[in-house]
């Protein structure tokens, strides 16, 4: 029964890269967890911001997200951006989950690393991380759309963008065959570790595209240009939201390593872990600041506002996803900083243009995402990873192609932009014209919640305001 | 100092055998927090389908479950559910946590697999594991009893469940002295991998049993049979709850395979997340469409109910949680979009035989872990694993033993039902005859919180409802 | 391309050290998750227990903790509690993250464990298992001040608690260079495992001088000396707070060994777990029970409180965080339910010395963690850990070493509780004498949300007060 001293060396490397292997998943796993969890963070942070008489309009649609992303980017999300084999533009393979051994196991040991490589083994496990990001792309634009978009576009547009807008997105810059991942011929390589571009500058001209086609809420901007205020209903929703959103954040970052078995992995991890939350507090404070500067200035008075703080941290929190595994902890204050002070600008650019944007979705994603797209090269330490091995950032020695590398990631930037502009005019155009986009004015007057969805938010204060009705009469 | 190679070789097998032990305790611990997290998911799932003068008692028996039910679970339920020795119906050791040796470290390196076998080592991860399952159980009665139940009928009730009732369930299909797990001499194996039957139908038929013992609320049903609302006061708080509960239910089904370090393991926890999450959205878009279709027939009007979305998708997740990690998506979504339909069927059913279930906790557990256990069996691709070998299941080639299999849960089902339901009727007319069961009429007529809690949910809205009489006088 | 032997096992022995560091920063960066979710456990109970005007800003400043905090201990605390090399007294070095070298992977095999040392890989992963500690230790404070701190006293203390006072703490129990854990010279260790005292008696003793140089908020305490209840707006919230606490809680605790990759590790986070529970259920019971003998001695009627169970729960759990990780359960029970009803009667004094605590945050944490301080040692299976070797605890055969460590743990919390207290005397006084200390009379009086924030946590629930004050006039 005794074993030769070769074959328990050979068990001891099969076992060890099991080890890798369960343990690599285990981390996908749980900081997907996180990350599904901030649908529940989008779903408060948008309840608390709309008023009560649509918030469980809201609700449903966050949590259509996840029913209909996930059957979404399962029969097709998850192929278009992973499948192999695909070609640089989008993949192939794995439709509806075919192809997939389900329980095959089939080991090869990495002599080198030890790492083993089943074929069909770690499919699922990937497939819940990359969902719970699909996810987060869709939710991004539920914000801009909020208290006027009909159910039927909400339903359309979810499902598109979990399974073929994000998806081509991530295929180009996450998979092995993606031209911005290849570098085309060019030896550049994009720098987006947790999606500042691939998932927020994606839902980010999503939620600007969708906003414009459906046009301000009723009354949000008066005929002569002005600013009507239409407050949410509970600063304490949004709050929750907010800090269920810091939570999944660094989980985002920090588990876009998407393995914590090799050497240096787990410091990768609470790298970005680190950098987020440094970035998130930078933007949060500065926003406060430009948001109380900027009020003072136009004698709206003096006020430290919650929700600027909010919303500049979460921008803080979306310029720090491209860079945070790669940068200084000052690179992401810095860039923390910029993206709090740039979301405050943002935000009065787009009402200035009256756009109604009743998350600042727009503000918070796509200015807070192409902040992070643009620094994240500039600020890195190691840089480009071309064949594992890092051509150094430009400040860190990386001489003409770290530039160089700069302006991969701005090609990025506008290919991944124009592609999600593209697809969402279509998209929302069409809605418009077969009239599905927008619920009717009645309905916008009265509230969503009572016409569409036969349920109040809060049944008892509606038989106050009821009887209250009556008593005047 | 040097070592002989056969030396390192051992070391090598000692640390890798501590690894496993250690990955597979971490395992459990973190998906255990998810699932402890469900009690607050749970919590406000039922404080938002309560009226608000009730919200109080219902959060504080959710918070009680945790503290009797860890008390009752370490004393008694742990004990009686997997204390070794143990014979086919119960297990009877460690009661009180005696006979457990804290800090031992006894190491037995399994020379095939590495594995590393501790005496006592895994006690306490596999106690807190199997306690927040135990809590779930009882937690489903909550909501089937409440605005009624009285504060003793809920301690007392709450403790037998955690510390008697459900553990018997548990013993018998997860232990491997149970008699379910064995097959007492029929070749057979339970098939329910994450507690369709063992926790669901158990707390399921609990919750039938005391709905139907303690009568419906005041007012519920008139005495010409009408059906009258009584809505919740808050869908946020319940929408709260449903994004928690479908965080939770994605690690009870996941987590349940309890360890991450031999080949494999990974893959079968990815796949019952997987699956799980598909299960839950065809259920939430079933029973949604089987709810609009419903009422539109009825005349009721053409709604898209949220509460329905919600609770037909945790009824999925529910019928998953036997077999999702054995089945393919596929399969998933059908059993899912099953349970969705049923869910909507029995609610109904269920409301015309005038029980009255504040939560829908009957059909949401009883039919979803009915649908679970039978269509587990049924769908499974390896089938009963007897003696860790697969037998593959109907649709895989499985043959007559398959079959058999099936036959196996249904006997497992309606022995845990009777089970179930025997305790049940028991304990809940025992409670009737002393009068420990139900509060009294005055006390339901003007609110629980105020009479039996000193304390109000929401105060401020309290003195605004006083004012208001004082201003009407 | 074949290896030697010696060469195979050496590469397993380095694979096998990888594997351990990346395990134990998994370990510390997931457990670190949840405890930062503590920080909105934080907010939610002071949410609700503060009044609705005064709302978004108790949230405004748990917001602020996580900024402010992660910033200052990043550039101050840190480097002050774990910069090495450090005196007995404070350590200094990495300020500003200062020479840590990102991705310097130096790993030197040990031996004998095969653990790896990379010389800087574990720091970000140790800050952030760090900083949500001492995050945690700030927001206690809050409570205590809520509803009439202001804006700067807040940003101002809590920069100072999180970058130096609590560092200080931390340095001396927990730093290898720390005064109480070499034990200058008397070969004792203070035997404080998760922060009783590091953590709660230092925050706690903040919150008592806080509360006390702060006064009372306006009516809380009649010139006749009688007591007026302010209650807080929202239970439900305050039970979302108390249910993410109780989570936080088991990381909090189960966390605190910072790693799993030892022999018997798994089993110590198990055991602090399993002991966190039944801690904090046999003191929310313990506390609820003593409410109600109190009140009902008193007249006050015979109520079973919500609250008085979720603070006596917190306390409890407070209590475990000393000895958790090296008392058998028994003792757990034990140590709460003193903490429980002990958490009651110094309420009740609190009150009586007219200190105005909104949270009571002092008796939960000052006296939670004080029990759990002296407890720990007296408890203990093990005892001190001079050298990694166990001298045992006194009731488990330790002798006079094992009494004059819990001597020593006196010492510890003497020490920490005048350091703290000197400190935030200081501290307070000055903010006090240069009047940044409290919010102006007429601020109290309308609310702090609409004054300095201009932001209301109910937007449309001040709508409808101000159209009933019109329909008044």
């Amino acid at each position: 029964a005794s074993m030769s001293q070769q074959d328990e060396i050979e068990l001891l490397k099969r076992q060890m890269a099991i080890m890798k292997e369960n343990q690599n998943q285990f981390f996908m796993l749980i900081n997907g967890m996180f990350v599904f969890f901030m649908q529940c963070g989008f779903a408060f942070l948008e309840a608390g911001s709309v008023r009560s008489v649509n918030t469980v309009n809201i609700l449903m649609k966050n949590i259509l997200d996840v029913f209909v992303g996930s059957l979404s980017f399962f029969a097709f999300g998850y192929p278009f951006a992973y499948g192999r084999p695909g070609n640089s533009f989008i993949g192939h393979n794995n439709f509806f989950g075919a192809n997939v051994d389900y329980f095959e196991k089939t080991i090869t040991v990495d002599n080198s690393t030890l790492a083993g490589y089943e074929t069909s083994s770690s499919y699922f496990a990937n497939w819940f991380f990359q969902y719970v990001f699909a996810a987060t792309a869709a939710t991004i634009v539920s914000g801009a759309v909020a208290e006027r978009a009909d159910f039927a576009c909400y339903v359309i547009y979810s499902f598109t963008i979990t399974g073929f807008i994000y998806p081509v997105s991530a295929h180009w810059v996450w998979s092995p065959d993606g031209w911005l991942y290849t570098g085309a011929g060019t030896g550049l390589r994009m720098q987006d570790f947790a999606g500042s571009c691939v998932v927020h500058v994606c839902g980010g001209v999503a939620a600007l595209v969708g906003a414009k086609i459906l046009g301000p809420r009723l009354g949000r901007f008066s005929e002569d240009g002005k600013l009507n205020a239409i407050p949410g209903h509970s600063v304490p929703l949004v709050s929750l939201g907010a800090f269920i959103l810091f939570l999944g954040f660094l989980c985002f970052n920090g588990g876009s390593i998407q393995r914590i078995s090799e050497d240096g992995d787990g410091l990768i991890a609470s790298l970005s872990i680190t950098n987020t939350i440094i970035s998130g507090s930078g933007a949060g404070l500065s926003a406060m600041l430009a948001n109380r500067v900027y009020n003072t200035v136009k004698g709206n008075g003096k006020f430290w506002s919650l929700l600027m703080a909010i919303n500049g941290a979460l921008a803080g929190m979306v310029a720090s996803c491209a860079g945070c595994n790669d940068i200084a902890p000052w690179a992401a204050l810095t860039i923390g900083s910029v993206a709090g002070v740039m979301f405050v600008v943002a935000r009065n650019v787009v009402l200035w243009a009256e756009i109604d944007d009743p998350l600042d979705a727009i503000s918070v994603h796509l200015i807070g995402g192409t902040i992070g797209t643009i620094s994240a090269p500039i600020f890195a330490i190691r840089g480009q990873m071309v064949g594992g091995k890092p051509e150094g950032g430009p400040l860190y020695g990386g001489g003409i192609i770290a530039w160089k590398g700069v302006g991969w990631n701005l090609v990025g930037l506008l290919s991944i932009a124009l592609w999600s502009g593209i697809c969402c005019i279509t998209l929302f155009s069409t809605l418009n014209m077969v009239g599905l986009i927008r619920i009717p004015k009645s309905v916008e007057e009265v509230g969503i919640d009572i016409k569409k969805h036969g349920e109040l938010a809060y049944p008892e204060a509606f038989v106050r305001v009821i009887s209250d009705e009556k008593k005047k009469k």
